[in-house]
């Protein structure tokens, strides 16, 4: 079999190495291109050096993509310079899966108010699919341009998304507590990132106005078509990965656990990395996989619902995810590439 | 001045090394006596090898409270252990402080339905006065037996008082969302302290049972002679101490966050140990210290109170808090012993 | 190609897990058994939930090994139990792979003299073949029975092998200061894994008498010839995985740098897992593979030799390098099983 | 009794802030300034917020210094701007404790050997007094200018004098393996700092060229009149604060384990800080205090003496140990503000 040609837009982030980590015993793909504009002449494995004797590639700057001939285009760049990309490369021949939030959102009029800025290319908003292949599968296989979902998003609307489409729970009342480790942060060393001002320690940031909270919001409406507001606050953790994800809700009628549990069990029977759990999720059962882990509780006592999610941020909250949407677009198998068992302790 | 005579019962544990860290710098105490049942003939410093050369008493039997003319004792035992003793010396000469369970709640029956035990001392209940300081000062001041509270209650109730208090929030509405630091899982080696377990992991536990549920109803009632249900659930972090509470309610009417704010900031106003912030606290900024950290917001667009509060576990949350009741049932100032900045990073 | 059948003896332990972790993806391997004296009647993922869906193999007892027509079989047991079963079944069809310290040394006196007990199968001690590829290779294809190696062993004979097969250290004058992450001390809880004790901590332990000391001994012995003593004092790291060792040895004659690292990237050239750098070796760089880092310097001014290396001590310290031999040993590629990248950040 | 006042010059760094965890309850000083060029118009405890309510005091810039009556200055500046200040001030009536390296070494010669650069102040060299007090206290007491030592160096005299003075070792076969806590390297954001980085990692750094390393010599040299010559590595650990000092070293006569212990027992009976264990040191036992905790130990197998040492490095390896030097010089009891107990877990 011909192996499918893949470029990686943007060489220096935890994306675009996180990409490489599982692209490299993908059968079915090969890395043609890595670019970086900061740094080029040296190789990927310079820059992380865990990849000495395994990704030696040159890097070269992103014009470069013209030269070769790509099936597919990952970019793992900074959000406001994806979007000038995907707008120079939208009628390329390759398909293009955009790791950014540059197309997460429905309308430039949305972007402007959670962004805080203008959105160059609009009518690229209307042509990206939101690349949640739970939700998407189909409108994913025949898509040029993927907007691969946040982080944070991913582990709520998966949480969230079986008591949305049943109407189980009151749409005004959720509460998305999530809780991150740093590598959500970036590669950049910043005062945030900073090791003392993180390790032993604990605190929610982005209140009220995190750009996740409309994402989770128009994502959950455009699957469900119901219309929901929701409460989101993230809390930085002293962990390298993961992401924990409370949900609170209050449902809309009477309701049990067990019936609770097996409506997510059923939901998510098909799906090839959601495990439904009976017991209680954590950050290490999910580190290094693509896997979303998912119990579902009800407490009578309160007349509460509550959703725990686990999820690997750099994996199936974004550069796994990704692949899982390349798969499907390129008429792999969803899972190759995938099949990492998490990495505890 | 004489120094007031001081006793220890129950060596082992970090509640017990806590109240001698604090306790070596307090100008108006001595500490005549720590025991332990399980290791005697050695001195405290063996089991606590930090104290050496600050703290190498003898440890003795519980037995030898008798030969001692003691004015307070702690009782830092675990939960049923505390209630014997409280039932064997409520008619001592000393006064009592304990940082046990035992005698935080209101009846044996809420005690059987939430410790699925039988109270052997349920006399001590009605006795014992709640020791918050900042609700229930008075009766400290004149108190016998002292039931200290628990470390999550604290934090949730300070979060909590001045909302319930002033009938701002739906008082079936309100989540409690807590994570704490693995010293609150006790000194004992456990699956769950063990630190492949812990280490760059998160998870919740204790769901929907967890005992320090029904104290935070018990304690925000006697405070503000309110009925109230609250969801509790506490999660494990991957640092030593500190507990970041993240409490959710629903407005009963109109409201702002500025006048939120100076709310809080009027009902703490006089207090030595509780903070309000306009900045958002985290658990490094009380650390080691007795400060409890209290930020509350409003979001508008979901309409919601929220509020967080940071303290140390171990002080605040445990022996910090028994040393202010201490100081105020000896009539000492109540900040000697815990003038502690906190220790950052 | 029919694919060789795999048993896996002791399942509860951290190298039970690992070598599942890494065996799922075998493309030459199936795993027909895995053993729990302990647990039976549950499944793997019982014990270790990060594989619910990826190995949900029902444990049975070690003694239904026979009804099992297996091509080779991983002990993962306790140092003790190990003996016995090898004992019971070295006449089998199936070759023995042990993972524990109980056929490492070469004879039933230094077995003695360092764990203090007596062998109960000393002729197993000959028929052993020490399984560090990149030393015995050859006798490793042709062994029955291997002991694998111990964590601290491997990370140092590495560093060490071409220094003292090329006579140019003092073989009197070997220091080796090792730090490990908490795994190496296994699954168990115990106040030396307890999370208070770990974290934010860091000290030395098993002074003079460590029993991976003269398994570094004899390793080297026994490929080069030469005897030789070493100091080794291992230490505790808050950290899951991974060894970092440093040597210091003081040079016999004149030698400088570069010829070293020359040196080393020769005699290293063909090894698929081993490393040699320019650059300073770091746990994180190795994490999850079943790569040794190496890099070896020269100081003129003090006239020191000295040599960093890394491994994580699950795979190239355990469970890795039991397959790289397993590879070998059944005639399958090498790198089978092992083509991991490092898991960074 | 009339307090001594004191100015601390460079309030953002973390030797400053320590300074002042320490000093607001010293009994006999009173702090007057803390200066920042970078930030003035704001409050101390805005930079650090764990001090508000605390220490609030407005800073100022440096050049106000004039405009106190101080008894003494604490720099806790860069290196290369505290020589500045010293240059200009050294006439000045307040006494000066230098904490960073710009006075510690003998000779301009030596500085602009190690640190690449010329010194603009060598005459201070001269005038500067060491500042162990364990070796130097009768300068110290009547000193004008003290060099704070360094971290890693105050580890290491500490754990070599009684060796050095008494002539029991080799002094070309010294090798110092350091291990650090992240604090050591600023409150600064950098690659080396970044959370994922560091976080469950270990890695030597500063190969051969520290700048420690000739301090430590001529430290050494100092006290004892030898001249020796040594190895230093440190290693960067996943932890806030602490630095564990291994020491390696050859014997030049016989000796035993016992009469070592005893040796450095007698020798440092009468230091108020520091502690001859007769078991294994570690980071958490002094985290947060000015104790620096020792272990000797001979191996007879191989002939080697090796020994661990414990301190914080912000306490007794930078801000404790110049407080420690402020109390001699004026006149103060040695350990007012040191009496904190570590900080355990």
């Amino acid at each position: 079999m011909n192996k499918k040609k893949i470029g990686i837009i943007g060489a220096t982030g935890y994306t675009g190495s996180e990409l490489v980590r599982l692209l490299v015993n993908h059968s079915g793909v090969s890395i043609e291109l890595i670019t970086s504009e900061s740094k080029t002449d040296i190789r990927f494995s310079d820059i992380h050096p865990q990849f000495r004797g395994i990704m030696d590639i040159q890097l070269s700057s992103m014009k470069t993509v013209k030269d070769h001939e790509l099936d597919l285009v990952f970019l793992a760049l900074p959000h406001g310079i994806s979007m000038e990309f995907v707008r120079d490369h939208i009628n390329s021949n390759f398909k293009i899966i955009d790791l950014s939030g540059d197309f997460r959102l429905s309308s430039k009029e949305a972007y402007a108010e959670w962004y805080k800025a203008e959105h160059i290319f609009p009518e690229g908003l209307k042509k990206a699919v939101f690349g949640s292949p739970e939700f998407f599968r189909e409108k994913i296989k025949t898509a040029h341009l993927i907007a691969n979902p946040g982080c944070f998003v991913t582990s709520a609307i998966l949480a969230l998304a079986p008591l949305v489409k049943n109407n189980l729970i009151d749409n005004k009342s959720i509460i998305v507590d999530s809780k991150t480790g740093v590598s959500g942060a970036g590669v950049k060393a910043t005062d945030v990132t900073h090791f003392d001002n993180v390790n032993d320690n604990f605190k929610p940031y982005g209140l009220k106005k995190h750009r996740h909270t409309i994402e989770m919001q128009e994502a959950l409406t455009a699957y469900t078509g119901k219309e929901l507001t929701l409460l989101f606050t993230p809390h930085l953790l002293p962990v390298d990965r993961g992401i924990l994800t409370s949900v609170y809700a209050q449902p809309t009628g009477k309701i049990d656990e067990k019936s609770l549990r097996q409506l997510y069990a059923n939901f998510y029977s098909k799906e090839p990395f959601v495990r439904v759990l009976d017991d209680i999720p954590s950050l290490k059962r999910v580190r290094g996989s693509n896997y979303c882990d998912i119990m579902v509780n009800y407490d009578e006592r309160t007349n509460r619902v509550f959703v725990f999610s686990a999820i690997d941020n750099l994996v199936k909250g974004a550069s796994g995810q990704a692949i899982q949407n390349m798969n499907l677009m390129l008429g792999l198998d969803e899972s190759d590439g995938l099949r990492y068992a998490p990495l505890a302790p």
